[in-house]
């Protein structure tokens, strides 16, 4: 389970998970990841932490070696990337042998893609799409058939970002889960976060089970402000912290606004 | 040195670097990060090789452990986020922690920060910002001011994403470098990753030391396609495997398109 973010333990346990990007490219910084946030919110939706993500290449030996070591330190790791028919999708092998067990055609699989695949075009490499680690059970994939899979505590999903959302929203009502993160934003405009930090300090100490982050922003127009935000599973701890906040911008002179700031 | 993509050992041996994105507020899904994108691509550009990308929370054991276990793995490691004035900035302290020694005051960034606010306004907040860990180089941040920092092969760069640019490119002149990556890109409307794979593999097959990768993407418009990326620090190897790559593509049938598919 994590520990708490500004050091002391959670009065909650919830269960603790990992992502495993798996990409070149996003290393290469051709794409811009956007499946880390989607899973961040619903998870912290789902009372599950999000202690880690790892972002590694297309790269047997390491998967392998990132696999055996975040599937033994937290409750969930959910990977993406790496599970299409071409020869640099090479994660379902890899989970095979990371869990040390043979790599095998699901007949199931088989014959739902072979259904869903023209005749004379169900080729290797989508038959590839058909094998999963023995044991794995499949992950719904309503968007184009070929399946995630779960298997132990490791569930693997698509890399495009409407598949993977469609196979963890397949996946999530059968995930064992925690209390929901309440959690609350006040902000304001012209603040700077160097004449709030001790106030903040003394927030922060008088709700240690709770995580107060102070975040700058910059608008379009060049106005610059900074935006607190409460975290935690205690609603009641989180709204009177969040209303400590409001109160420590008013106290500054500035006029705080709930929520976040527009982007 | 990063073991290559595809299985085999790259043929020159560029740098190596890790990323590490601290902080609670891309974790629980509240900030969609874009600093590693903008590394990623600079990075390649100057020939160091991005191989791992972890994003931890603000605990102090867990980046003190992180920065330990990577400093030693990769030739140059990034961190952002975590260098403001608040109590929840706790990135420089734990440098010095990972690095054993200490947190002291750095006497020419305490005076530019001085003369920098306001007179009466260089509060304790403030001061922390100009506090380093001993032996630490200062990195300029000409957009507020408050360093970044070097430490042996540790680059302490911010998380606000205009100050972690400017920081980034302050340091770029100095980083030991590599060859730049050399990537061509075709891709083709209605291309499916299933009817290409055989071909594409023989390709990689042909070119060992290129990273080859396909990436399917989708339009607004709901038309699908792939997009295949040939990347490598031979510029004659990459343009000759792209070439192929588009034979390819136009042997299916398909309109093969030079570059990226627009988004």
């Amino acid at each position: 389970m994590m520990v708490h973010a500004t050091g002391t333990e959670p009065a909650a346990m919830n269960p603790t998970a990992c992502i495993l990007v798996i990409g070149n490219e996003i290393l290469s910084g051709r794409t811009q990841d956007v499946n880390v946030q989607y899973l961040a919110r619903r998870l912290s939706e789902l009372g599950i932490t999000l202690s880690e993500v790892r972002i590694i290449p297309d790269h047997r030996d390491i998967i392998v070696t990132a696999l055996c070591d975040v599937r033994a330190r937290f409750d969930h790791v959910f990977t993406t990337g790496g599970i299409g028919p071409t020869h640099d999708d090479i994660t379902a092998p890899c989970v095979a042998e990371a869990f040390g067990v043979p790599w095998v055609v699901h007949p199931e699989t088989y014959r739902a893609l072979e259904a869903h695949f023209a005749p004379g075009t169900f080729n290797a490499a989508r038959q590839r799409m058909a094998t999963l680690p023995q044991g794995a059970t499949p992950i719904t994939n309503p968007v184009s058939i070929a399946p995630g899979f779960s298997i132990g505590n490791v569930h693997v999903l698509a890399g495009v970002p409407r598949i993977m959302q469609a196979m963890f929203e397949a996946l999530a009502p059968d995930l064992p889960r925690g209390t929901p993160v309440t959690s609350r934003s006040w902000y304001a405009l012209d603040l700077f976060e160097g004449g709030l930090a001790a106030g903040l300090s003394e927030i922060q100490d008088r709700y240690p089970d709770l995580d107060i982050g102070s975040y700058p922003f910059g608008r379009p127009d060049g106005r610059r402000g900074v935006a607190l935000v409460c975290k935690g599973l205690d609603r009641d701890s989180v709204l009177a912290a969040a209303d400590e906040t409001r109160a420590l911008i008013a106290e500054l002179g500035f006029a705080p606004v709930e929520g976040e700031p527009p982007p």
